[in-house]
């Protein structure tokens, strides 16, 4: 399905655009520290898998890689995803030192500087997903009533990114999943439960990805395509999870950039404790296949679709070391 | 401006309403408890200020009491109103354990139940402005060139919601001023920092709940009358902040039902520290003119709005007791 196709090169193209969107969009000149304290947490870090997924879904669809609706989307969710891990890595939950080779935000700006950080990159997601055209214009007679605008201003893509993305970040999706996890240290859990789990905590967030390329696109979530897409994005939700449980046990600090074995030391159940190693290897693989089978699905749904992008993305959540 | 209106029926029927959908929206089946303790940070509590501005603007410009959007945004503002102050309350912020009469919610559910319910809250807000009619929605055949939908459900509307909201919230807003006002303890600050501070912390949030009640009518924000509506948001936000400083001073605990004295105690500035507590009151009732001088400008602007119970709320801000 990617013969010929330069993931590399792609996804180095898309990372510097949502480095660059990053570094424009979440402000240097924030009150008291607090812009400083927001970018430290975003800027120069991470693979930007979310973001890629985002963009990889949008131009599989056909969106022009230049699209703003998709780069808005795609630096949203990337906001959403640093918000968890700064409050994730505070004290009072994780309480980890270390994050992407450098100290934890808490360790850097404080404990109240963290949690504020955290909060309001949560609220800048939102501010990026509407920019500011939209509360200008009253709604009586919405813009495209007298000319088609710019997708990322039609203030309906706008609403359902939002939408999308409050859903995947909250007590539906990651928030209730951290709040799974929270409970279940020391517990033994089952796993169907830790997929449950996961499928919230981590899931719902890379499963919401692939669809907030979808809807900035304008597909309509009723469709075989959407749907496709939905299965694609959990199967590699849950896989990412898992190749993350068995990475937890065979890589290094120094590879991950994190402490490694810290969910073995907290005693949180993981997939390797309760399938083993190989069990675990042996379901990740498995929810490889599914997720290229539901690209397939999404190619007879929509003949014209460019999976490259979207398989090698799914290739390279299974494989990866770190 | 208010004869003859009676704003204590008003405003309990409104706050009925709140309560109901509050109790409706925030969900008490979420997992691991959080559900619980994002209900316990909502519910039966607070004088719900915020949705009783959004519904009182919304109103002034002929909403109907039962108009869906202002009802939710009426909520989603005080979901946020809710999560800054559990986020606040923590022991890395003001340390507080004692809120609306009830144990504070890192006391009642750990810090890191409190941090999860507070980022879910947040999340929720914007889950309430995008009604699931939307995300199903797209955006090529936007529902309002076939029949006008209901207001809630117009996405240009829910757009609006979200994009006011999330700059309200966020680093630019309350986020932005609860930054300066952390970086502020044990400092001098003049009285122009000061309110620059709480135009932020407080104001922000309330000059949007007044905002937001004129945008799920449509008002458009180019206006005289959204000018007006801003400017007396903005004059009450303050007069309010500094009613509140003024309480912290003369009034007790049992009467705010909060720690009583607690700004002094931790060497914070108010204005009473800076203007003394004559010189805060005649400020207030200087912000409480500029207030009914702004509704007097909308109701130039819209002969037909109806703003008496504006009016009772710009009363009830600065000359309450608690």
């Amino acid at each position: 399905m990617s013969g010929g196709f330069d993931f590399s090169a792609w996804a180095e193209a898309r990372r510097a655009r949502v480095e660059a969107a990053l570094e424009a969009w979440v402000p240097a000149d924030a009150a008291a520290g607090l812009g400083e304290a927001m970018r430290y947490a975003v800027l120069d870090g991470g693979k930007r898998l979310r973001p890629l997924l985002v963009l990889a879904s949008a131009e599989a669809l056909g969106a022009n890689p230049e699209d703003d609706a998709a780069l808005r989307a795609a630096c949203a969710v990337e906001l959403i995803h640093a918000y968890s891990l700064v409050h994730d890595d505070m004290p009072c939950m994780d309480n980890d030192v270390l994050r992407r080779g450098k100290p934890t935000v808490h360790v850097r700006y404080g404990e109240a500087g963290a949690l504020l950080a955290g909060d309001a990159l949560q609220a800048l997601a939102f501010e990026l997903l509407t920019p500011e055209a939209s509360p200008g214009t009253p709604t009586q007679t919405p813009p495209e009533a007298v000319t088609p605008p710019r997708l990322a201003h039609a203030p309906a893509t706008q609403a359902r990114l939002c939408g999308l993305l409050a859903r995947a970040a909250g007590h539906a999706g990651m928030a209730g999943g951290q709040a799974i996890d929270l409970a279940s240290v020391g517990r033994t859990l089952d796993a169907a439960t830790l997929r449950d789990m996961h499928r919230l905590k981590t899931g719902a967030l890379l499963t919401a990805s692939v669809l907030l390329g979808a809807a900035a696109t304008g597909l309509a979530s009723v469709t075989p395509a959407w749907q496709a897409l939905s299965a694609f994005g959990e199967a590699v939700g849950l896989a990412f999870q898992i190749v993350d449980d068995v990475l937890d046990v065979t890589a290094d600090a120094a590879t991950l950039g994190k402490t490694a074995g810290k969910d073995a030391a907290a005693n949180k159940p993981t997939f390797v404790t309760l399938l083993g190693l190989e069990g675990a290897r042996a379901e990740a693989a498995q929810l490889h296949r599914h997720a290229l089978d539901a690209l397939s699905e999404l190619q007879r749904a929509c003949p014209q679709a460019q999976l490259s992008a979207l398989a090698a993305l799914a290739d390279a959540m299974v494989r990866r070391e770190y």
